[in-house]
């Protein structure tokens, strides 16, 4: 074949690549699992019947059909097309298992979606998502919203990825201090604040007095609450501050304020979580905490790390299953880092040792050797052939392999084995010798 | 929505099948890694181009399409379609990317795989397949081919699968034989062979006879050369005593002996590995050994695990790419183990303790107590209300956790913990307390 060329947007990473994005995934699942998220994965596909239930993405939605039905041209509910979010499969899993489940039912799902759109730095149409969600049967506490935050914030916190800064705010608070200036359509007012980062103040006051009917004091109000932000319960105040009474805004306040209160101890170097008052989230499903997330240095990217609250989001018509949940953009915010450089691997391959051979037939005596070496959970394999010694090196070089074995190579006749970074070659037995923890396997480098 | 149904040929597993598939993924890729093979993955489409090029299973592919654009009818080289196997996406990336690997080249690749099949046990639309191959650029040394069975029964023999037997043979032994005994088409003597299991000796030999053109003498001798398989070097023998002479039949002798010294040590009562001279493998391009596994007690399921040495799977005009490679059905193998019951996991969740609360108040002091246990790896999660005790540890039992933690519940005003399966409870200290290793993760269980 003729040498193919990459799939715009669909990113496929080097081997080194893909190591530092195993260790991404490995760090999340760890954290996810310490907390008692089961793991789940759906098929890749459903019916589209489930996923334009939403009715806003239709466009993006990739069809899947038999090569030979494919001259079918009729799109009908049990069309299959591949999922672009990892949100409506859960909740149709929810439903679909609703009678074995033990709610609360806490998961995550770490899988690729797909998505047909423009792709672009952060926009992919094939891109792994990491989610986590807590879903209950009829009713799910509180304090969810708040753990979710802790949940994700330390699972990201752990991982070599620039300073984070997580935006919550609440649907309850925004609508309710909505309706308590007059809005008559507190939905409308929500869509406008929402493009503040896109139109600025002064084009969300023309949308609020113009399609939104405000006045100008009830949008200066709105404005007023939208530029609110800050990391401790002093926010709170500054919202009571605005004079705006309504028993959704007051819920609201105190839903928040507990989610800064269980949040307080996070703040760190790399993570920082700060009231937000101008998030909404476009999504109109959600109906209490809602979640955003940005990556220091690459606010071009937009939110890398969102969710919220859903009180409704599956239903079988008799039981309704509440839920709350936030997905990480693992490509999203990986892909860039990679493709800049800033993220990379110690090594291209897990190997920790290359065993050596003098001469083809040491291989059986050199494949014992390594097997020692692996049967205490080090990475080790044979040269490929018995070149020259300073090729086998180079063979390592090239992969990044920090320690090469050398057969009876000691004085006494025993083995040897060379750190070929410094060159430092000390007699060794491979049944005991261990290489440094940090060489033991392929470590992330951040660069700068 | 109405509750929905589940795919046919869509496997989806429940939280405890899905703890079972992830510690058989994590055993694979455990054993791989040690081996120094590296992750690759590579994205779900391939242009049909691609896919189609073997010519064999046009129909079992599947176009994916952008929805508004779904009612084009043409089908072209460029058009996407999901991959059905791991080989051929990465014969691509290979070639794609030769510029920058390092070759021989060693790296699994554990993915979904999707084929429009009709659905039965074993066989499925959407799948997991696990690959290991090594690719060498313009040569590869055969050592790999032994390499390949070591390292696939060694993953293999980790998990907790019935008794596994690996057949192995040679396509140069093969096609030599065939060759020898006088044969104007080997291909077609072993397409005719590869039916035995299918037709039995009388109609393989009507096969031989009849469409492959071979006198009775000829088809005698090739069924007599089926019919010989063994675990020791002895087969070799057996082969000779056949009488047939021809030098590629010397070389494949050869190499399948070279295959069974390297592979001797492994037989266990869990596995074996057998060489079997009917083994063919129906795809045409390989070119060396050849590998095929099956399950004790589900020989129905076929081949579980095959593969084989290609000389040029890959090529872009100027430097071809040999290479040598297994694939493993983990759905194929897993979802029957699983849908019988014939494993399970010892418990639904990760969640080791469940940190019960005495009243709402409580939140944050039983929140630290979870958080000093995950910080030494025990996974800990708060129970969902202050519901009485019993309630909170039918929460437990529920989900298979094992232990319950009760703030303050000692005589001495001390935290105490339960274990709910023997109802044996004692004081503890949650940053020193450590679970009994066989507890601190969920288990695989096997009936029977």
């Amino acid at each position: 074949m003729a040498r193919p060329r990459p799939l715009s947007g669909y990113p496929e990473y080097s081997p080194a690549e893909r190591l530092v994005e195993q260790q991404v995934l490995d760090g999340l699942r760890r954290v996810f699992e310490l907390h008692g998220f089961a793991s789940v994965e759906t098929r890749a596909v459903e019916p589209l019947s489930q996923l334009l239930r939403k009715g806003e993405i239709d466009k993006e939605v990739y069809v899947v059909r038999r090569l030979h039905e494919a001259a079918d041209t009729e799109v009908g509910d049990d069309t299959l097309a591949l999922h672009f979010d990892l949100t409506v499969p859960f909740a149709r899993y929810v439903v679909e298992n609703s009678g074995t489940l033990a709610f609360p039912f806490k998961r995550y799902q770490i899988q690729k979606v797909w998505r047909g759109e423009r792709p672009q730095e952060g926009r992919y149409r094939e891109f792994c998502q990491a989610d986590i969600d807590v879903v209950g049967r009829d009713v799910l506490p509180a304090h969810y919203e708040a753990e979710m935050a802790v949940v994700m914030s330390e699972a990201l916190s752990a991982l070599p990825l620039p300073a984070l800064r997580m935006q919550v705010n609440n649907r309850k608070l925004i609508e309710g201090f909505f309706r308590g200036v007059g809005a008559d359509d507190p939905a409308a007012v929500m869509q406008a604040v929402d493009k503040l980062d896109k139109v600025g103040a002064e084009g969300v006051r023309t949308l609020l007095t113009g399609p939104a009917g405000l006045s100008a004091e009830q949008a200066d109000a709105c404005l007023a609450l939208a530029a609110i932000s800050g990391c401790d319960p002093s926010v709170l105040e500054r919202v009571r501050a605005l004079g705006v009474h309504d028993p959704l805004l007051e819920e609201g306040i105190a839903d928040l304020g507990a989610v800064l209160e269980a949040t307080a101890g996070l703040a760190s170097e790399r993570f920082s979580l700060v009231a937000d008052l101008s998030i909404a989230r476009g999504l109109d499903y959600y109906t209490g905490t809602v979640y955003e997330m940005r990556m220091e240095g690459f606010e071009s990217l937009g939110s890398i790390c969102s969710g919220g609250r859903y009180d409704a989001l599956a239903s079988d018509g008799k039981t309704v299953y509440p839920g709350v949940g936030i997905s990480f953009g693992v490509t999203r915010a990986l892909a860039p880092l990679l493709g800049r450089g800033v993220l990379t691997a110690s090594r291209s391959t897990p190997t920790c040792v290359l065993v050596a051979l003098g001469d083809d037939a040491a291989r059986a005596a050199a494949g014992r050797t390594a097997a020692a070496l692996r049967a205490r959970g080090i990475a080790a394999e044979v040269s490929p052939d018995a070149a020259k010694f300073g090729k086998q090196i180079r063979f390592a070089e090239r992969r990044g392999i920090p320690f090469v074995w050398f057969a009876g190579a000691g004085e006494d006749g025993g083995d040897q084995v060379r750190d070929i970074r410094s060159g430092e070659q000390v007699g060794a037995d491979p049944t005991v010798w261990e290489p440094p923890a940090a060489d033991l396997r392929p470590s992330v480098v951040r660069a700068g």
